[in-house]
């Protein structure tokens, strides 16, 4: 499967010219029709997704349970699970569903009940990875809230066995594999996914805890690095993982198809994050339901990256001087300096390149062997011109 | 495959009433005989073990390099790989390689060099999951030292990047497993053997540290825990883990010769950390090399249970008042009690009664399908008896 012997990403080709191929009008229409081919039964997915959460809770807890683990054993598991699992936006997961309703040309809720339920634990396999990684990382960033709770690692009695907690987490994906696609013939094909994404995204946070960790200098910010951690530690498991979940179950797996997908994916993962970096200083706080810290947290974030390229000396000295410096008047000068170097019409720029870019790539998919551009303009439109 | 499948394990069996089977000299015998059997080139089994971890390390790094991850990020994972996967005795390793050859009826010299191979790196893959184990477990002990050097995690610059490091180390493992054996027709039955595992050490290492964690008094120690806890943290990955991939490797994977070996391996594994408890009261340090410590550390050891079972009101009372204390007199009340309970008679009938139910078990194996008695003889002589 070409999924699992990627070959060297070259991030240049992500940045291809951007030709003139639809325009604003066509876009706005193309958008609205698909996003109302998916989201027509939206919140009745979320109901069977989320319905489908604590049968599999308790799939895990009879495994453990059959163990002979204490009852205080038992009930940490079962607090983990559902303390972690749920509880974020679940797009992830909802994906898998979604994606493979598209893939088989029908509404969610024309999908036949046992296809319906192999997606629906997909889906919240990924939310396990997710879980697991979260629970880790929070640790590892020393972080006090996730999901405006604590993080579970700050939860009374828990402190650091959360970090075996969160081994748990992983653990438990194969365990719901085993269960339920053992006997599928793309069994060995899951199992290597998620071991291939799983490591992709622990090579992904090292380098964004390395470059945290170095308290890294403007100077040593580079596109480079910011690109392999946004591809590695997110994009793979958030864009490339769910739809490739659903090809998989919908027998659309040939490696021509999943390099299909990696190609228009990977590369809107990463627009996807340059977007966040941008919201983070340019989306009003009250839409985007935070305030942006990432000029005050020194985050090595697409809009410094591009305001260097084009700033002159002075304001590079600035810069240097102000960014990341938990200051509130330092963050001012270098939005200051974003606002006189336009970096909003820079993004703008970009953002439209990605849009045209994969846009073109979607238009040339080879849809012969099954797959749909659907999928992929499902997500494209979810991304483009997002306000949150 | 049955190994994947583990039906509730029974720990009441393992202490089945012994018989007198075997008397001492024809167990001495015996001992010998299997000892010269697999150690005679033992030196050179390290050796060829040894020189296949440099290979090894190397195609890790080349996947990580066909990444394009920065050059830190190759020394890091480079630095990391040396730093926790070699450097303990490797018994693990090489339990994978021996059984194999006692499998085949050959010396390990007299192995073909692609089964020698294939063997080597299984080795290796227990050596990595261990690694994963210990790197992830010294920074939840809080534990300074391991091998008689800094815990990873106390290096310099490292910290809690280490839990994201053994992520990697566990990761590492499924890179290799692909690279090496995705032909074979024991793929499947390999990379399930290493979930399974993997995930009843974390319930084993979950159930340790709770108890670590609750501070528990002596009437919250139970035999219960303790097994649960030997048998799920230690047993399985150091016993039947080896045992069952040379098994794989062999073709001699059926479910019944899986559940023979499990059957004595899991037993001998409890029996092993309990013998563990036993030495680190009454071993002689100079032999043992080091200074125990369980008694000052409250462990939920094997000697305070058995002790607890057979003291008087009087005698429980001190044993609650001094156990685990921190303090040498109270360490001494401890073990004057021990001394006045006969405490190392009972473990030495405990042994006794082990050695000859294992026999017992050892002698009814069937050998039809291929399994040797002596691949499990040689894990029991290794242990009957150890001084350290």
């Amino acid at each position: 499967m070409y999924i699992n012997i990627l070959p060297i990403y070259d991030c240049h080709s992500i940045a291809a010219p951007a030709t003139d191929l639809y325009g604003a009008k066509r876009r706005e229409t193309t958008k609205l029709y698909h996003f109302s081919f998916v989201s027509m039964d939206k919140d009745a997915t979320r109901k069977v997704f989320l319905n489908e959460f604590e049968p599999l809770r308790e799939d895990l807890l009879d495994v453990i349970k059959s163990y002979s683990m204490p009852e205080e054993a038992i009930k940490w598991f079962s607090d983990s699970f559902s303390y972690n699992v749920p509880g974020g936006k679940l797009n992830r997961g909802l994906s898998v569903v979604d994606t493979y309703a598209i893939l088989k040309g029908k509404k969610v809720n024309e999908l036949e009940s046992d296809e319906l339920k192999k997606v629906t634990i997909l889906g919240w396999c990924v939310e396990m990875l997710q879980a697991f990684f979260l629970v880790a990382d929070d640790i590892m960033d020393k972080a006090e809230k996730r999901r405006g709770h604590p993080c579970w690692y700050k939860k009374d009695g828990v402190g650091l066995i959360a970090i075996n907690d969160s081994f748990v987490l992983e653990g438990a994906i194969y365990v719901v594999l085993k269960k339920y696609f053992k006997k599928e013939p793309y069994y060995v094909e899951l199992l290597e996914l998620f071991h291939d994404i799983t490591f992709k995204t622990e090579l992904g946070q090292f380098l964004d805890l390395i470059v945290e960790a170095e308290h890294q200098k403007l100077d040593q910010f580079s596109m480079d690095k910011h690109d392999f951690v946004c591809i590695y530690k997110t994009a793979y498991y958030s864009f490339l993982l769910p739809v490739a979940l659903a090809m998989y179950v919908a027998g659309i797996d040939s490696d021509e198809d999943m390099k299909q997908v990696h190609d228009v994916l990977i590369p809107l993962g990463l627009y996807f994050q340059n977007q966040d970096d941008f919201l983070d200083v340019y989306a009003p706080p009250e839409i985007l339901g935070k305030i942006g810290r990432d000029i005050l947290e020194n985050k090595n974030s697409w809009l410094i990256l591009e305001a260097l390229k084009i700033a002159s000396p002075e304001q590079k000295k600035i810069l240097a001087e102000s960014y990341g410096q938990q200051d509130a008047e330092c963050e001012a000068r270098v939005k200051k300096i974003y606002h006189d170097l336009a970096i909003d019409k820079v993004y703008e720029k970009y953002e439209e390149e990605q849009y045209q870019m994969l846009s073109q790539k979607i238009a040339s998919i080879d849809e012969s062997r099954g797959l749909k551009k659907d999928v992929l303009t499902v997500f494209l439109n979810k991304v483009y011109k997002r306000q949150k």
